[in-house]
C-alpha cells in the first residue's frame, strides 16, 4: 500500500525539471511521515540530475534538504508526536550495526547507506528526494529542528550546514583559530556563519572580491581574493584550518602554504581530476591535508541544536515550484545568494 | 679560539668521504662537549653531500645522528655532567622565543632551525656533523640517553627513531589499532618496533617479500607485498594509520583506499616529485594524508626514555672510518640492515 503526492522530477539525465506524482510508502512501525515545507537545492542536486556521478535512477526527485512538520507516525515510534518540526538530510537508513553506524557515522555505513534520492533502500525500493509535498522516512534518520529556526532557512542546514559544521568542529576551529573558507557559495557562507559562531577568526578566499561585503557581513574578518596571486604570500603560514567548499582543480601546495604549522586544509568540495600536490608541503610543517563527508545523524542534530543556540540558518532565495529550472540556471552560473529552498506547498499546487 | 677534532669530510658535491681534521668551537656557557661514541649513516646524508636537496656548503661533515659521551660542559650548564651518555639528532639550535619554539617544535622554528651540519648558526658559522670525534652543542639541544641503551643503537633514534616516533604517536598508534609501515629500512623498521612497542598490530607493507623474516621479528604481525596489486584489495579499509618511510613516488589514492574511516596516511619519506590524488579517496571516508618533520627536543627525550622502557635500540651494522665509502654505496642500493653506524673511535686514528 502506498500513497500519492506531488513532486518535481526529472524523467532523464539533463531533462528539464517537471512536476509529478511519485508513491510515497504506507508508514512502517518505525517511520514518520513529514509534510514538507522546505527544500533547498544543493549544487550535488545538478550533478545528480545530469549523471555528472555515474549511473543514476531516473525518474529522479532531487532534494536532501527538507524541513517540514510530521503528519504521522508508525506504531512504534516515540521520539517524534504529530506537529513536530523536523529535518531530514542525505541518508534516510543505514544497516545500524556496523562499527560505522554504532559510531554514529551513518554515511559511512559498510553496507552503505540509503540516499535520500537516487539510492535504493534495503526494500530493494528506489528513494525520492525532498523536491515533494511529503516523504515518509525512517524515525532514526529524522532530525528535530529546534525552535528559533524558521523552516525555510532550517532546510539547506541538513546538508549544507552539516557539511561543513563536522569539519570544523572536528579540526578544531575555535577562539584563538584561524579559519579561512575557500568559496563563498551554498557550503561556504554556512561555513563562514559556523565557524564565526564557534569563534574562531574567519577569512573568505574567494576567487575574486565580488562578494566581499557579504562575506564581512556574515562575521569573516578578512577577504582575500585567491584570483591575486599576491594572496598566497600574504597569508604564508596564517591558518589552523582552510576548509575548502569549491569543486575547483586548486593549487594545493599553495594553499598548504597558508598553513600554520600543524595545520589542516579540510575538502568538502571535490573536483572529478586528480590534484597534485608535493609530500614536502606537507613535511615542512606537520600539515595535513583531510576529506570530511557531510556527518552522522546524531552530529546533524548536534549542528542543528547550536544554530539554534546562536540564531543561524541559510541565506536563502524562496522559490515556487515553477522556477526550479530557472534557478538550476542561475546555481550553475553562481548566481544565488546562498541557497534557493523550495516552497513546496507550491509543487502541483 | 677553537679545538680541532678529526672527522670524515665530502669535500665537494658527490665527493668521496675522506677523513680530515675540523675546528669545534672553545665551550660557551651553555656549552656541551661531547665525545661522540657513534654516528649513525642516515640516507638524507647521502643525499646532502651529493647536493640532491638544492646548495649544500662543502666541505661538509655529514651525521645528524650522534651518541657519545660529555666531555666538558660550560660554566652555565647544569643539565649535564662530564661523563653523562647523551645523544645529539638533527638540529643544534633555534630561536627558543617563537611560538613554535615555545611549543617545543624547534624544527619548526619560524627563524629556522640550525641543522647539525649543512647549517649555518646564529653564530655566522657553518655546521659540521657527527662523523667526528667531538662535537659542541648547545646544551638545550642534547639529550640525555638512558642507562639500558647502548650507544650504538641509539645513535640512529636521534633521528629515525624520533621521525617515526612522533607521527606514530601523534596520530594514535596503540592498543586496538591497526598500524602499516610502508617501507622496511632504516625508518621502516624502527618504525616497526615503536608502533609494536606502542601496542599497535603492524604490518609492514613493502614492495617484495624480501624481508619478510625480518619484519616479523621485529614484531609485525602481517607483511605484504605492494608489488602485488591484490594487496591493496586484501587490506581495504584496514589500518588507522599507514605511516610511509619512503620517497618512492606512490599511487596515494591505493594507499588511501587501505585506511579505515577517518584514517591516516603520514608520510615521513617524500619524493621530490609531486604526487597525484583524487579528493573523493579523502572525502570518501573523512581520511587524512598528513606529513611529520622529526620531532622536538622533549619528544626526542620521551621517545628516548620510551625506548629505553621497552628495550628498543636500532638494528645496526657497525663499521670503521675506512668503511664509510663502501657503506655509502651499501645504503644507495639498499644492502644494510638497517643502519651503519660509524665507530667514531676510528676516525682519524
Amino acid at each position: 500500500m502506498t500513497t500519492t503526492t506531488p513532486a518535481i522530477a526529472v524523467s532523464a539525465p539533463g531533462a528539464p525539471l517537471a512536476t509529478t506524482t511519485i508513491e510515497r510508502r504506507d508508514l512502517r512501525a518505525d517511520d514518520v511521515l513529514i509534510d514538507i515545507a522546505f527544500a533547498g537545492i544543493c549544487h550535488s542536486d545538478l550533478h545528480q540530475a545530469k549523471e555528472d556521478w555515474g549511473s543514476a535512477i531516473f525518474p529522479m526527485v532531487p532534494g536532501h534538504e527538507i524541513a517540514g512538520v510530521v503528519a504521522a507516525v508508525g506504531a512504534d515510534v516515540t521520539k517524534y508526536q504529530v506537529g513536530d518540526r523536523v529535518g531530514v538530510g542525505c541518508m534516510v537508513d543505514s544497516c545500524g550495526e556496523c562499527e560505522y553506524c554504532l559510531a554514529g557515522t551513518e554515511q559511512f555505513c559498510l553496507k552503505g547507506n540509503v540516499q535520500t534520492y537516487n539510492g535504493v533502500g534495503f526494500d530493494g525500493e528506489n528513494t525520492y528526494g525532498g523536491y515533494s509535498r511529503q516523504v515518509v522516512v525512517r524515525d532514526a534518520f529524522v532530525c528535530r529542528i529546534p525552535e528559533g529556526i524558521e523552516l525555510d532557512v532550517a532546510a539547506p542546514l541538513l546538508c549544507a550546514g552539516i557539511t561543513t559544521y563536522s569539519p570544523l568542529r572536528h579540526w578544531g576551529a575555535g577562539p584563538g583559530k584561524k579559519v579561512a573558507v575557500v568559496g563563498l557559495g551554498g557550503l561556504g557562507h554556512m561555513a563562514v556563519k559556523l565557524a564565526v559562531a564557534m569563534g574562531a577568526d574567519v577569512t573568505v578566499l574567494s576567487q575574486s572580491l565580488k562578494k566581499q561585503e557579504d562575506g564581512l557581513k556574515l562575521g569573516a574578518k578578512d577577504y582575500f581574493a585567491t584570483g591575486d596571486e599576491a594572496t598566497f604570500d600574504v597569508l604564508k603560514g596564517r591558518f589552523d584550518v582552510i576548509l575548502n567548499t569549491v569543486s575547483a582543480k586548486l593549487p594545493i601546495d599553495a594553499y598548504l602554504g597558508m598553513l600554520r604549522v600543524g595545520g589542516a586544509m579540510v575538502n568538502v568540495g571535490a573536483p572529478p581530476e586528480s590534484l597534485a600536490y608535493n609530500a614536502f608541503s606537507l613535511l615542512g610543517g606537520n600539515k595535513v591535508l583531510a576529506g570530511s563527508m557531510i556527518g552522522g545523524i546524531a552530529e546533524t542534530q548536534e549542528m542543528l541544536e547550536f544554530c539554534a543556540e546562536h540564531g543561524l540558518g541559510a541565506e536563502i532565495e524562496t522559490i515556487s515550484a515553477d522556477q526550479v529550472n530557472a534557478a538550476y540556471e542561475r546555481v550553475e552560473n553562481s548566481d544565488v545568494r546562498y541557497r534557493f529552498v523550495i516552497d513546496a506547498s507550491t509543487i502541483g499546487a
